[in-house]
This record gives structure tokens, C-alpha cells and sequence, in this order.
């Protein structure tokens, strides 16, 4: 939270919209868009999407509009695409399974090379080629496989002793699935994702106009 | 897009949080928190506590701080918990599972009243008490079992004929999980969970530091 960032975290969070839109583009052997175009199909304005990129240098020419290829492999770059990392999944329930089926994360550049838990029904079972290991390997098996980036699906109890391993393991980045808040030394990174968060958002913007009638109606 | 909210997503956003940290602190006994000490539990200063929460009205004493119980209430009414929600499920693989397991939901006030999935192999399988129907069956169901919130947890390519359904059953709440954004009428309000793209935001933020130490050493 106190860590400085260079870029805003509102313009960080929609470089991954860009990508997928770009990659839709090539696939539909669309290898040129004006920023009018792409702002019709992303939802963003033309003068956003510009400010947005002009945040990492100068793409797209005047009258030309911008390469397609060129602005997703460069939006890739940024994102650190052009890497490859390893992770290790901590829960082998429902959500741990799903990231770990989730196969595009691989043509991704994000290599899973394992997955925890410590429910005895699951450990020994096999999720792609990965055998389900018991939680108590996880720091013996960091220290001898290191990984860029921990993945934390177990119930929130639980959270803050898995992000304790990472961190001790020299993990940097930590995407934390469990409905609670961890603490992390500065130097590390921690991406959310709280699913009730999500769908109480949804509730609220599915009263939003009522609630603000009977403010109103007061 | 275009639809015009009253408060901004940013502060929207934030809600859910106070009311999981407001309900963390009446579990622990705490029944009153100045912004101050609320501020350092949740990571946001006391100034944006305040205005945050000046938006729906006046809460908090000077010199008395907040009265968690009732402020946590009253972010409930706003966030819309003091209705119910009947919920249905499209796609019972990993993460549509993942979903319908997460009992925390239904204390929240959201009822799954059917699960759907196209696979023989799923239809039939019991999650919770529900029976897995065949998604042949979602849109009588849907006329003889109003929804208030539909769950899109299929692959991108079924997503926009699932919301298409859900659209014309009445429902006006989509939780989309599906790696695709999908295109509802203006009176029908998409919540998003995009993984890919919180994936793509933390491997960018691990670059970050060394991708400005290379733009600035050009």
C-alpha cells in the first residue's frame, strides 16, 4: 500500500484489457486499428486508450493509427510477458483446481510446477501432470525448486502461514485468493482477488438507483 | 459504460471491504473504532474513511468515533445485504463449483436455486443440495424460477449465449467469470472477474521497478 508506484494502479489494470483486446484483433487478422476503433470495441475513449499508452512511450502514428502486432507485443513486454514464471499453488480445492486447470496461463509464460494441500482425500492426486503434495513439503520443496509467484486457495484462516512460507522461500509475488487481507514485507507483492468483494459490488450497483430515490425522496 | 453511477466505482469498490474489517471487529468485541484506528486496521487514511463514508450520510460522532455495529449495518443496507437474491449457475466445472461452495454467500442473502451445465458427465451430480440440469432446461426454468442474479462460469465462446438467456429471463445482475466481456442491454449491470487479467496485473507489478529502470537508462 505505501510502496510508490510510477504508473496509476487504474492505468496498470486496464494494460491487461488492452492485451486480450489486441490479441482478439490479431486473431481476426485485424493488423491496424485507429485509437477511434480500438475505442469503440474496448469501451474505453480514444483520448483514455492514448493517454493510457503514451504512459510507456510513443505508439501509433498520426494517420496511420497503431500497428496491432507491434502494440500488443510491446503492451506483452510491459506486463512481463516476455518472461517466464514459476508457480505453486497452495489448495487443491475447487478454486486451487481451477487455476491450476486454467491452461492459458501457461501460453502465458506461467508455469506451474506445483500444488499443495492438506486434506490426505486430496494429496496424491493428480491435476494436469502435478501430484497433489502435502502442505508440509511446501518449504522443503521451495527451497529446492524456487518460484516466482505463490498462489494462496486455502480458507482464510489459513492465508497468513502460506504467505509466511512464500515470503521466507523469497517469493515476490503472491496472488491471494482467500477472503482475508495478508501482511507481506514491502518488497513483495500481493494481488487480490476476494470474490465476495465482486459480488457485493454487484448488489450494490443493482440497488444503486433505488437507494438513492429514497436518499432523495427524504 | 455509459450508464451514469452516482458515486464513483473507486468508493464503491471500498465498501465490501469496511464491511468485512466492520464484521472482523464485532467478532473480536470491538463496538466502537475512531477513523483513525479503522484507518490503520484497513490501509486507507482517515481523510478518505471519512469521505468515503460522507457520501451516504452522516455517520460517526466527532470525539466518539464510529459505532461499528451500526455503521456496519448501515454499509450492509448500501451494498443492498438487507434483501435476498435468488442465483443461478451456468457452467458447474471448477470455478462454477468453486461458486456454488461458497457457503459465505448464502449468509450474505444469496440463494443458488440452480446449477446448469452442458456436460452429461456433470448433469445429474449433486453440488450442495442442488441437482446439475442440463442447460436445455435454463430458460423454462428460469420462467418458472424468476433469478435475480445470473453466474456465467462457462468458456468464452458459450458466454454471450448464457447472458443473452439470463437477459431475457428479466435478470438484471451478471456475474460474469468468463475471460470475455459480454454485451447486456443498458438496464442490465455486468460484475466482471476477469483471473487472466489480476494475473497480468501482478506480473506487471513485479517488473515495474525494472521497467522504468530501463526506460530511464535509455
Amino acid at each position: 500500500m505505501s510502496k510508490k508506484t510510477v504508473i496509476s494502479m487504474a492505468v496498470i489494470r486496464r494494460l491487461p484489457k488492452y492485451y486480450r483486446y489486441l490479441g482478439e484483433l490479431l486473431r481476426n487478422d485485424i493488423e491496424r486499428i485507429s485509437s477511434k476503433e480500438l475505442s469503440e470495441r474496448i469501451g474505453f475513449t480514444a483520448s483514455q486508450i492514448r493517454q493510457d499508452l503514451n504512459n510507456f512511450g510513443d505508439f501509433g502514428q498520426q494517420g496511420y493509427g497503431y500497428n496491432v502486432r507491434a502494440l500488443r507485443d510491446e503492451i506483452g513486454k510491459i506486463l512481463g510477458l516476455n518472461k517466464e514464471y514459476k508457480t505453486v499453488i497452495v489448495g487443491a480445492g475447487n478454486i486451487g483446481q481451477a487455476v491450476a486447470n486454467y491452461t492459458n496461463f501457461e501460453k502465458l509464460g506461467f508455469h506451474l510446477i506445483g500444488i499443495f494441500d492438506r486434506n490426505p482425500k486430496l494429496i496424491g492426486m493428480g491435476i494436469r501432470d502435478i501430484e497433489v503434495q502435502d502442505v508440509d513439503n511446501l518449504e522443503s520443496f521451495l527451497k529446492n525448486n524456487p518460484a516466482d509467484i505463490g498462489i494462496i486457495c486455502v480458507p482464510k484462516e489459513q492465508a497468513q502461514r502460506i504467505a509466511d512460507a512464500f515470503v521466507k522461500s523469497g517469493i515476490k509475488g503472491i496472488w491471494n485468493f482467500a477472503p482475508t487481507d495478508i501482511a507481506v514485507p514491502e518488497d513483495v507483492i500481493v494481488e487480490n482477488v476476494h470474490l465476495s468483494e465482486s459480488l457485493l459490488t454487484l448488489s450494490y450497483r443493482l440497488n444503486e438507483s433505488e437507494l438513492f430515490k429514497e436518499k432523495i425522496g427524504r
